[in-house]
């Protein structure tokens, strides 16, 4: 993918996203990235009678093998905002898998009842898998431990709508480097950026060293929050979970030294921002909600917006 | 709230439903009912193509941390007959409630998909509580033991369509008095009204007395429904559930005391009414489904068009 | 029902479809079938913008209380895609089913939310039995071990657009019989035209021949799918169920015998094609998804059209 400056504003511009998977954030370029963010910001002014048209009769199928109520409610919301309709089938429970049937042949179905899919499967490389069968363009919300690129783009959107832009950001990412999937999507992400990455994880969960060998910029790990809290502009929170750990006590220790209270507060950035993929346990306190800094909230809100902005650019040719 | 006449053929009227939640009947007076019913009737009376204008682009969600297939079905059959879209989560099982997430964070994200939500929650208090988190307007479908004041207002929107009004009648609710959460959002929606209202259940199910301290007028409690069934205007039954009883003899013979059947018929007024709000067991005999005075069916069709009245007036401030 | 020759091109047609239950394949004449599909194509070649305008406003309910995630995305694909808009409840777990209700009250509700009413149940009898019930059109989407309707116009539609008519051909059902409901209504169906069919099964699955006994033309039964399969223009192939033998080992013996791999490709006609009702196991290996004579997806994709079709002659009188 070259660099040529795409933009919606032109007449004759080409439009990158038209009919395209969305498997990898490695797939689309910074430029590309940025026109996605300028047509997000577009449709975010838009009123709601003229967004309407953007997917008028185009139907979103969500295939999620894997629960995720709030990705899924995120793209529904974001196809029926401009006008589009959503159907789909969620867990493995309630389909033919049960009868045993193959993701090809669900895939390939729900291909024909689709004019884009959404998909979530808790085996790595089914999206891209899947991709290749379907006809239709495919989102993948998730696949396996490896990526969730719209969690990735609607992350960095976040950072430039809350920043002004992201290039000179010093970002931490702190939490479960290991086995978040959201996590890696946004290391790859954020390497198209001019961007210093502190990577703050306990010794068991820190990350995976084989996917970010071929990253351009150095990341710098920790193991205490405490190191680096105060320089970081991006303070990116990823939930700890319990079963990744064979000692309950283990657990609880290191659990407690990752946690975001109000007493962290006073120690961060007066204009760092907060973030979180949400849900979140405890790892953020509710009292750090109100700080105007929590940017979580606020971030769901500028996925919702993303959501709209990559269906609309993949639906329509000309926009 | 006070009694100012509001009307929506007025040009210059105000439209106090619109943008409001809608936790308690209590918090609505009876002329705001009556708004409420008389614009049921518009809408009752307009095309097809005319009522798809009337929500537009908007979105309900629906979070249903209980199941009620019916309710559920009632909201997305009226916000689809305006020309709204809906969406939303059913259950705890499926959504990231599993994962430890509170009800504060789902009904906050869950706000930024939706333009009005409609909530089941089996907590007390849980829709007030849920209404203060969310920007956006929140309509209880049932919380906890205490309301359901959809159902309310359905129920006195079916009384009026059949008996003409209300004022003047003598309601009888029969069957579960302390369980059924409808029966306290009716009693207060009738306290309102100029009726005299009698209570009729076994011992064990007598309505709880605390809930109904702060009624303007009093009731009439009875244990034997033969007692008052031939006086009776409109007869409310609800249904007698037996993990109530410890003891399943005993419930077999409390319930079987206040089953409608085609016997009673012979003793009820000719121009009474039977409702129920549904499902029913067997607290009302299949073979007095034909008879002109059981209106529990139509009930649910006054239900569809109460839930469009009150969605089309809270999403549009001018109507 | 006579054999007038209905077309919805002459303005002052019958439409014989407009607000009728779809209950059975034999209450429908092949004259009927003939304009149905004449509609499907006439929809397929229909731009987005102008199936739209077919059921808009119009609500579809589906009452599933059977799983079958394909029948009911083909059917929520096909009402979306004509404009019009769907609700609907899945299994009997999540409904008032759970509470004891009948599924007469549960119809008599559904039918005050919808346009029109979609039903998968797992009794005989039940959607003829719901049908009476609804005062709104219902299609059966599978009954019992009964029938399957609208499974038998697809195959029949997916025959003549594959083979450009019907009659004449040798039409070849493979695998289980006696259990398929799809292949009740499809044998019916194809018994209204001038074909041969041979009917291959093991011996434990034949035809239930009690069922059979009415029709027009005799049916040949085989054993080996060798004996006949180079004959057939068309090759409809069934799953064969583990459960319906009470020895694995025979079961394992008899599935082999009726498998659709590659080596068979050289035995058939270079222009049969192969059909399968989907989902699929291993009855057809992955193998012959390649060869053009595999039909079966190209029939999901008629399947939708004349869903379409369907509910845009029932929804509108004139067309």
């Amino acid at each position: 993918m070259n660099s040529i400056k795409y933009s919606f504003f032109v007449a004759d511009c080409m439009n990158p996203f038209y009919n395209r998977d969305v498997i990898s954030v490695n797939d689309f370029s910074k430029d590309e990235l940025e026109l996605l963010f300028r047509y997000a910001d577009k449709i975010g002014d838009m009123s709601k009678v003229e967004r309407l048209e953007l997917a008028r009769g185009s139907i979103l199928a969500y295939a999620f093998f894997e629960p995720s109520t709030r990705t899924r409610l995120g793209f529904e919301a974001a196809m029926l905002s401009i006008g589009g309709s959503t159907l789909g089938m969620l867990g493995s429970k309630s389909t033919s898998m049960e009868k045993g049937e193959s993701i090809k042949d669900t895939i390939r179905v729900i291909d024909l009842y689709a004019d884009i899919i959404v998909m979530r499967h808790y085996l790595d490389g089914s999206a891209r898998f899947a991709a290749e069968i379907a006809s239709h363009p495919l989102i993948n919300a998730g696949s396996g431990m490896e990526e969730h690129p719209t969690q990735a783009m609607l992350d960095l959107y976040t950072i430039q709508k809350e920043k002004g832009s992201i290039d000179g950001l010093r970002i931490g990412i702190v939490g479960d480097l290991k086995y978040a999937r959201t996590v890696y999507s946004l290391i790859y992400a954020l390497d198209k950026y001019d961007v210093r990455l502190d990577l703050i994880s306990p010794n068991e969960l820190s990350i995976r060293k084989e996917y970010i060998t071929n990253l351009k910029h150095q990341v710098y790990e920790h193991e205490r929050l405490d190191d680096v809290i105060n320089e970081l502009d991006i303070i990116y929170v990823t939930r700890i979970q319990k079963e990744r750990f064979p000692d309950e006590q283990e657990y609880m220790r290191v659990k407690g030294s990752y946690v975001i209270d109000k007493k962290i507060l006073d120690n961060i950035k007066s204009d760092a921002i907060i973030m979180h993929p949400l849900p979140r346990i405890d790892e953020i306190k509710y009292e750090v909600d109100n700080d105007k800094r929590a940017a979580y909230f606020r971030q769901v809100k500028y996925g919702k917006d993303i959501k709209a902005a990559l269906l609309a650019l993949i639906i329509n040719e000309y926009i």
